[in-house]
């Protein structure tokens, strides 16, 4: 019944979960991920991704359903609004990173978590990428995040599960730390 | 017809994108814009988020409808793949903000665009999330974007859109540089 209980908690399966990080400490090779998008142009400012294939533990894969995202700018910025702006999905990217990390160090703490809420916001400003004040960075000035977080553990414990899962955040590091971006065209 | 022509180049009301940035040079503080997304945990390593209301041009906005857009982990990552991953959403965002500039560039530039495509792939070691390897970083080591761009210009010309884009890119901004990033959390 401990097992069950324990298997369970925050939605987690944290056999599977330590299962799979011993098996990366005897084989690292299998960590070695490559996540991928396709973009379609549509229109303007309007352009569809396409998420499926990835690669990892050794060999290609798929997500079990293909998945597909519009962006665009709203009519405020010269758009159809037929999506929410890059930008957004970049704060999306981070909310989420952050809560599934954190809900993975909770079951492996053993704390069951009964309510995680957040809001990221970032603040940019627009003189930037319209090239109209060398002195403004194109992309945001700042993010913040407020997390809401319930749970059977002290206020402490359950501020130090956010600690650790930003500490342990993909998102988190991209952003707040520099990705090398390499870019090749091929035009016709 | 000259007027129209141009206005409807590459889908972008290119007399609204110029009017535009003449506004913002008399009023630069109606640049200052705030995004944002709320997330709420669902279970395990799946979250969801909804994206509506921003601020900008001194005032708050909303999107023409809500958004709402779930990740989760794959399966092979010890979840259930009820969306992307949140680092695969960085690809999306990355692709759609390099797309909606080129579009924008391209029409200010007179070149009118057949066919966008790109390819943005991200290498991940997730020794790094996992925490097998303080020597590995937690986000993507290097990511790549292959762009396919046709239009009536030459290669040359069609290249140079790309790298305008990329110059004035937020979302490239954001992972080649580094934003500060701020988390608050109520516990309880």
């Amino acid at each position: 019944m401990t097992t069950t209980a324990k298997e369970s908690r925050n939605g987690v399966d944290t056999a599977t979960l330590f299962a799979t990080l011993d098996a990366v400490k005897a084989a690292p090779e299998a960590a070695k991920f490559q996540f991928r998008a396709t973009n379609e142009w549509i229109t303007g400012t309007h352009s569809r991704s396409t998420i499926d294939a990835f690669f990892g533990v050794g060999e290609e894969r798929s997500h079990e359903r293909t998945f597909h995202f519009d962006a665009d700018h709203p009519a405020i910025l010269v758009g159809r609004d037929n999506g929410p702006t890059p930008v957004e999905f970049v704060l999306h990217a981070l909310a989420t990173c952050l809560t599934a990390g954190l809900a993975n160090i909770a079951a492996a703490r053993g704390v069951r978590l009964t309510e995680v809420r957040s809001t990221v916001v970032g603040d940019i400003d627009l003189n930037g990428i319209l090239g109209l004040n060398p002195k403004v960075r194109n992309g945001y000035e700042g993010i913040e995040v407020r997390f809401t977080v319930k749970g059977d553990a002290p206020p402490e414990v359950l501020e130090a599960l956010v600690e650790q899962s930003r500490a342990r955040s993909a998102v988190f590091d991209i952003i707040t730390n520099q990705v090398p971006v390499r870019i090749e065209v091929e035009a016709s």
